[in-house]
């Protein structure tokens, strides 16, 4: 089996769909062009149907981007895939992305429908696509809460319609990683060709599992990633890009590669965080501002020896300048040598030992200890007493 | 089995050690009162030796929760426990949280000494916490990085010593889900007498993983997971302590326990966030500002027919008043006349389709569609034209 995982931006649609979010045309195509630079194989637009102005924004990101495909979203409503098809016409790798509820819950209460009817809008769907683009991803809507036997009864008949990649959303967040593992590997073992198209995942996080959800998908099948930058999207986001391709990088006994220069990670990060206006927690994995920030006096000394002791990621890996040594209350005296050190001022153990407990004094009222403040200490407790 | 959940709070220890997170003495024992309506097990309250503020918050909480145990951090070091020891005397239930480094890397690189050493220090630290407290702790610091044989022979002597809680952290937030839950099942296979004692997971967030980390290892054992508000901790933070609630109150075919009053858990995320400076992303799982939101016509349209469609947590459940339609340019007809409906304008089918085009336009421009500007459509779109 192919071990090249494809990596899914949705950043530009199940991203932009966030409230205050929303991206000009111009902006679209700036976001578009650095995810290219990063290495990401599928670019998703946006949703044409639902506003002119997003139809212009994919059209324009078809016309500007290079390889990578391009995939516009549409229900599974003719007017819906025209538009789509209209909106990606000029991409170089043009893809629609197709599909329908097949859920209990959205069968029966949401499009008030039976799952016979579900089957045949699925082929219909797939089929009309197809007439437009020859790359067609279907989506089972809420996936994660079918039950597995209609999942792949659903997925045969997308996969018979030609679809080429088919996508199994836990759109409400719900599932454990057992379970969806188990619901790819369900399918990869039920629906007759399915080894000739990609699956996909397409995890939401609401309840903090989405990327250990896509890991364990890719482990049970998947080949394909749906993911944003940052994890933003609907509600409590999506499965973060950069959380599922540092994991596979490093753990690389795994044996998945992805196509992600890595390094371009943070910038790309903090573009998509300015340009739609959406924080960055400093505690969020791989991107936050304090993912590489070390602060209690244990972790401090620790690092100073060697920052492998704290550190399974070099910051440079992911395109940060350097990892940070910050001074707190909880900082021990290693912390404080090493940055008085990058002041330039060598300290004997028994000076060191004067300053620190100043500087405990400092810490314990500020929160953080900066190099104004620790230079105050030198000349107050030090220069002053020793005349060095 | 005992399948009762303990819930061990890190917030005011491994939280507040976070860069500008430092807490006074008041805010500690604000939130520590919190944390006890909440309905965690445990609050380890601080790292006494660490600084004289740190010190006095200890003992302030120690004094003023009521039946929650209090636990102190200390290195395995006999000044630590004494000052850890001393910290805590008040509380009604004391606990000593001491340990040592136990992977290679630690033992070789950090520590610089054998694996013979780390045995013979994990043993004194323990038996001389038991001096000064029943509940002792005792945690293999990059237990996720050391090798199952040697660790398990460390956690064989805690608790032969008389550890009460082995702590299993992976310190690096390295470990993916299935062997971390491995190495918990390692640990319950092969030391005697695991089964009086309870198995502690700590993860960090490192690559995203820490809340399915937790979750495993409950399926394989462990019955204590230390966790902190909003996920806060050093670098990309600690598990989630809403995460992990929530999972195990949502899947309760899993049947575990924990004590927690899941409506209040929005308060105190509020109440860290602010009292801490550490703002909470809005697309954070279960507690940030989007987690109940919706934007996107097919959700929007979905969720207001039932709401079940797209939400897995009631807002209420945990403490939020209501989950919010938010218009946007990627909401749809349903939600525009939802949200119209609610400022008490009923609107026909072609009345709808009318502003609906206007709304959009609007959409386009700006980012969210506020009440003064759906009102203002309506006035010059409809209520104009058709004089009603």
């Amino acid at each position: 089996m192919n071990n090249r995982i494809q990596i899914f931006d949705t950043t530009l649609r199940d991203g932009e769909q966030v409230p205050g979010c929303g991206l000009s045309k111009n902006e679209k195509i700036t976001i578009a062009k650095a995810l290219e630079e990063l290495g990401v194989d599928v670019i998703e637009a946006g949703f044409p149907i639902s506003s002119p102005g997003d139809f212009q924004s994919v059209e324009a990101v078809s016309k500007e981007v290079k390889d990578v495909t391009v995939c516009a979203l549409s229900r599974a409503v003719e007017k819906d895939i025209e538009v789509a098809a209209d909106a990606v016409k000029h991409a170089k790798r043009p893809r629609i992305h197709t599909g329908i509820g097949t859920s209990d819950q959205h069968v029966f209460t949401k499009i008030k429908t039976t799952r016979e009817d579900i089957l045949l809008r699925a082929e219909r769907c797939v089929k009309y696509a197809k007439k437009f683009v020859e790359d067609v991803e279907f989506y089972a809507e809420d996936a994660g809460r079918t039950d597995n036997e209609f999942l792949a009864k659903v997925i045969q008949v997308a996969v018979n319609a030609g679809a080429t990649v088919v996508n199994i959303p836990d759109t409400t967040g719900y599932c454990l990683p057992e379970e969806y593992g188990k619901k790819i590997k369900f399918l990869c073992d039920n629906v007759i060709g399915i080894e000739n198209v990609a699956i996909s995942t397409h995890c939401h996080n609401d309840l903090g599992l989405a990327t250990a959800n896509s890991i364990e998908a890719i482990k049970n099948g998947a080949r394909q990633v749906e993911c944003t930058i940052n994890g933003i999207g609907e509600r409590a986001g999506n499965t973060s890009l950069e959380e599922v391709v540092m994991i596979l990088k490093k753990h690389n006994w795994l044996n998945y590669q992805t196509g992600i220069d890595s390094t371009k990670i943070y910038p790309m990060s903090q573009l998509v965080s300015s340009t739609m206006n959406m924080p960055v927690q400093p505690n969020k994995a791989i991107v936050g501002s304090n993912a590489f920030a070390h602060s209690s006096g244990i972790h401090q000394d620790g690092v100073i020896k060697n920052r492998d002791n704290y550190e399974i990621i070099a910051p440079e890996e992911v395109g940060v300048d350097e990892s940070s040594i910050i001074l707190t209350a909880r900082s021990g005296r290693a912390a404080l040598n090493f940055r008085m050190g990058k002041l330039g001022v060598q300290l004997s153990k028994d000076e060191l030992e004067t300053v620190y407990e100043k500087f405990l004094e400092v810490a314990d009222r500020v929160s953080v200890v900066n190099d104004a403040e620790l230079k105050s200490l030198v000349s107050q407790y030090l220069i002053t007493n020793t005349n060095f």
